[in-house]
């Protein structure tokens, strides 16, 4: 889940909106958030007024590789010089008040930030210093305001979580990977021919120990038998071990020459 | 988008999943982690064989004020003692190899844990130690694996970011906030007659000051105006504002004497 992978490949994407970090404390706190801009592919990264000054090596520390992102940052002296070549602005906030404002979750965020980027314009997330926050001037400058939806009795989240979750809903906004997928690696799963072969093998086995003796609840029980293996996704590799646990459990049994039906 | 609100208040929901670290290291991480959790409304937590040792109080001076969850956490021996009451098990784990194993993304795996909520079967997720992450043995255990999707050339996630993509996706699965609305405050959006009203105020004065006085274009000019008015969402607050505006530029004009058509 952690250590530095991969942070030298970091490419910009072009068409990926601007993280401006308002007015940020703590240089640990603008590495960490870089390090969560490069989860989601964001790389654009604009500091305005940062308390600690830039460059501030505590940053690089802090940013687990995101190095490039950090090197390619560019410092401002204002909200309206950063957005300033920018066609639409968000603001993360989570409780405006006295504010009309059109107000985003972070994946409403997201899906606006693709067609924004689609449509061949540049588009920035402002986030505010990490006690106050964004304050009213700031938020006047942005088309729109992001909130998270969050726990309301625990709504405090730090810089690098906000930032991240921005991120995360860009990156998803794009993402295509199922939901929910079997993973086989370097097995497949198995055909239902494949499937057949070792149920008939088990009913068989099942048959010759007597497990299957009563008649009328026959088709019931290899029925039952067969929905726990088709639910399963098997593998054609777990069915040739499921083969050879019923070769050698039958086997057993034969050699102890019971070969006749049980119980 | 700091500090603390509401700490105090925080209530277990019986239904939500329980969160497993297992061997976490740094006990600050699993006060960073409950926090994360307190974002995304889980609450039930569970250690297994922490390196620090437990309680620690590192871990609620990170937790900035999840004091309740850390409160109430349980300690275990092993993987297998923490799952024993549950019915369903994730792993996360960003890069497993020679396995066989469903695996969700975040979001899948929040849709599946409220749908065995609503059976009223009890669900884990099990996250791994800082360095290395699950072993096999721990995914072992697991019924699916939960995969985030994130910029390939940089997963690097640390504990708590992992729990809180974990828990925003729980909290974001049975959130009904709609992606973009339009928050008003103490005024409301102008009914479409507050508008017209408006707007014939301006045309008015538009005409009278000679700005619509090309009769070809004029009907294409006052769509225009009106479109743009129109796209806004125009609260009744701003439209009385814009009343005010308008009056005024008249008045000073008229003050000056000057109600022929210019220019």
């Amino acid at each position: 889940m952690t250590g530095r992978d991969g942070g030298a490949s970091l490419v910009p994407d072009p068409a990926s909106p601007v993280v401006i970090l308002v007015r940020p404390q703590l240089a640990e706190n603008i590495g960490t958030a870089a390090r969560a801009m490069a989860n989601g592919g964001l790389f654009h990264l604009r500091l305005v007024a940062p308390r600690d000054g830039w460059p501030a090596e505590k940053a690089w520390r802090a940013s687990s590789g995101a190095d490039a992102i950090l090197d390619a940052a560019t410092l401002h002296p204002t909200v309206a010089d950063a957005v300033a070549d920018l066609h639409r602005v968000f603001a993360t906030c989570p409780r405006p008040r006295h504010i009309v404002k059109p107000v985003l979750t972070a994946r409403g965020a997201a899906a606006e930030l693709r067609e924004i980027a689609a449509r061949g314009l540049r588009a920035g997330v402002l986030f505010g210093p990490e006690r106050a926050g964004l304050d009213n001037d700031d938020m006047a400058q942005a088309d729109a305001l992001v909130r998270f939806p969050l726990n309301p009795a625990f709504m405090s989240l730090n810089l690098a979580q906000a930032v991240l979750v921005v991120a995360y809903e860009w990156w998803l906004a794009a993402d295509e990977t199922a939901p929910r997928a079997l993973m086989t690696n370097e097995t497949h799963v198995a055909t239902k021919a494949e499937l057949e072969n070792f149920l008939s093998h088990l009913v068989d086995e099942l048959d010759a120990c007597g497990f299957l003796r009563n008649a009328p609840k026959r088709p019931g029980m290899v029925r039952n038998i067969r929905h726990l293996f088709e639910r399963g996704e098997v593998t054609e590799q777990e069915l040739r071990t499921l083969h050879g646990i019923v070769t050698e459990l039958a086997r057993g049994r034969r050699m102890r020459g019971r070969d006749e039906p049980e119980r």
